[in-house]
């Protein structure tokens, strides 16, 4: 085992030290999120940072840094107070990734990266039609967190669109059903295959694949 | 695709939600966080809500639940002001997946499941010996979210623990050296498998695999 200490993360080269600090979380979810401007047009961008944060009421957040001129994720979803997560999956990554190249406010992504915006269950925001995930969400907090400028979005789940076959019994979704990718660090797409499901953990008690 | 909409996400019995909406987000990171109690206890709980927030700063994140009388992970890092976040690999499953267990304060969950509590770097809380990314931090912002009572832990990476060979030469993690594997759902193990890196994406300019 290497020791890479404070010393050598404070005098790594910029550009290293952003895939070698992004890479130490673990794998992320990678999601498109479909949003549309006030004079109609519609954006997608891809983030790595969606997560869950409660059931109960169903919640999902999401890190984004700051707007800049190019990048219209935030003040749209800030303006129309809806979005949309899609799921990447391994037939879209390309698209998926071309997304985030900084295209001009008055381009959609979805027509220049090759996806389809599709608008359904009175959601002002666009789904993607390619991904087998498509969730739609209500703002609920913007929050900037003033310790990187980056700004937390939290939004309430309006609705899910998935293939029945991926829900399963106890309510649980099939990944194998929706083709997810997984990423890792800034560029890295990966194919997951499940090992196993255990059983919820108590004290003494023996662990038991569901 | 299956519409399931808020009337039927509002219906859908406790458990059966938990697991639905704790799907949703796509592929989470699955990590030990090591801590210690004022009386000397080392602690260790499983996360699937570690998430990068920062590179410069060298920041993660993660979301956690209030404590309760028996979960001591938030108590011990305000008290302590500082954790480990060690990645949980193919061979330490069970054991990481039975440390969510309710064990007692005065219990050390390292022995408790079979794993091994590594002091170093002159670091306070443990590290996970059997991890092949050990990552120690300062805590930086402790935040309570009103929304659903969660809490958002910001820590600040002081030293980070790996084999040499996963570092790559532009920085990047060499995920298959670390054998990290990710997590969907509440209990849902997978191993990934990289497919390709993609370039910085620029308007108008095709992608190349790295």
């Amino acid at each position: 085992m290497k020791l890479v200490d404070k010393n050598t993360i404070d005098g790594m080269e910029q550009r290293f030290r952003a895939q070698f600090i992004n890479g130490l979380s673990g794998y992320k979810s990678a999601n498109l999120i479909g949003t549309q401007s006030q004079s109609g047009v519609p954006n997608l961008a891809i983030f790595s940072s969606v997560f869950h944060l409660g059931a109960d009421p169903a919640l999902m957040g999401m890190i984004s840094r700051p707007d800049t001129v190019t990048r219209d994720t935030l003040s749209n979803i800030k303006e129309l107070g809806c979005y949309t997560i899609n799921h990447v999956n391994e037939d879209i990554i390309e698209a998926a990734h071309q997304s985030s190249a900084r295209y001009e406010p008055e381009c959609s992504e979805f027509e220049a990266v090759g996806l389809t915006p599709i608008y359904q269950n009175g959601h002002l925001a666009p789904y993607v039609k390619e991904s087998f995930c498509q969730i739609g969400l209500k703002l609920r907090e913007f929050r900037p967190l003033e310790i990187n400028k980056t700004v937390m979005v939290i939004g309430e789940i309006v609705d899910v669109s998935l293939p029945e076959i991926a829900i399963r019994q106890d309510g649980s979704i099939d990944y194998s059903k929706l083709n997810t990718i997984a990423l890792s660090g800034l560029d890295e797409y990966h194919k997951a295959a499940s090992i196993k499901r255990l059983s919820y953990a108590k004290v003494g008690k023996p662990l038991v694949e569901l």
